[in-house]
């Protein structure tokens, strides 16, 4: 009986030490706002390289700039994932206007999947005027949201 | 002259502030390393919605599961991206054998990709029990990946 319960128990401390390593000193809510920054961090990567081709900086190349605007599209739909209770406060430069206006939070976010998902969709044309057009949309959506919802370093 | 060299200088701030602010402390290579970590950690947390359902903590729901595999089978094909020159040290966890190994790294990888594509795919079919057998596949090449390329935090 004893031990049965001692066989247990070590694979009980098993699987939890292989299992959550990388969660073992987050709080299920610090581990929140570490994905939705995470995944905000990767769709500002994609971002980066549609503007460089965007400002010239680097050549235009259609499938490339499909591929990313896909990935930005995708990335786009993660973050809301991340705004569960009690990640008002933490390792966040999110202001409190998330919680008090989610509506507002709510049609900024949809705006960035639907803007993001249309470039994606623009993108599949290739046509690189229509291109830039909406990517200066998606720029502006971009910009507001960050406005609306996001601490300046001052702040 | 000096008017319109003030003007452009005015202007160069001002963009340089504008898009730079997210990248402003850090390096290309900084900036490389936080995409791949952020993008492991976005997979990971779609990877725990699935592991919780394979293991009976949360209820199996067959949208659900198949929208977070096509996530995770999406976000395995990000953080090669980052592993540019330079990177090879830095606030990473990254072993030196990613790049003096650079073929067992990328058939680890391939896998990566390719056990979430296709768990992905067998998740369009909703047979949960063929989905579990994926599962363990794809938490397999999980762990051979982090054994040959992961730094523990003894290391």
């Amino acid at each position: 009986m004893l031990d049965k319960f001692l066989r247990y128990a070590l694979f009980l401390c098993l699987f939890i030490g292989f299992t959550g390593i990388a969660q073992a000193e987050m709080t299920r809510e610090e581990y929140a706002i570490k994905f939705r920054r995470s995944s905000y961090t990767a769709l500002g990567w994609y971002y980066g390289y549609l503007h460089r081709m965007v400002k010239g900086i680097t050549p235009y190349d259609q499938a490339l700039f499909q591929r990313d605007a896909e990935r930005v599209a995708l990335l786009s739909k993660l973050p809301k994932d991340g705004f569960i209770a009690g990640t008002e406060v933490g390792d966040t430069k999110a202001k409190p206007e998330i919680w008090t206006k989610p509506a507002l939070f709510k049609e900024d976010n949809d705006k960035l999947e639907n803007e993001s998902a249309k470039l994606a969709e623009l993108a599949k044309g290739g046509d690189f005027e229509v291109i830039k057009a909406q990517f200066s949309t998606l720029q502006k959506t971009c910009k507001t949201c960050h406005d609306d919802f996001v601490k300046r370093k001052s702040e």
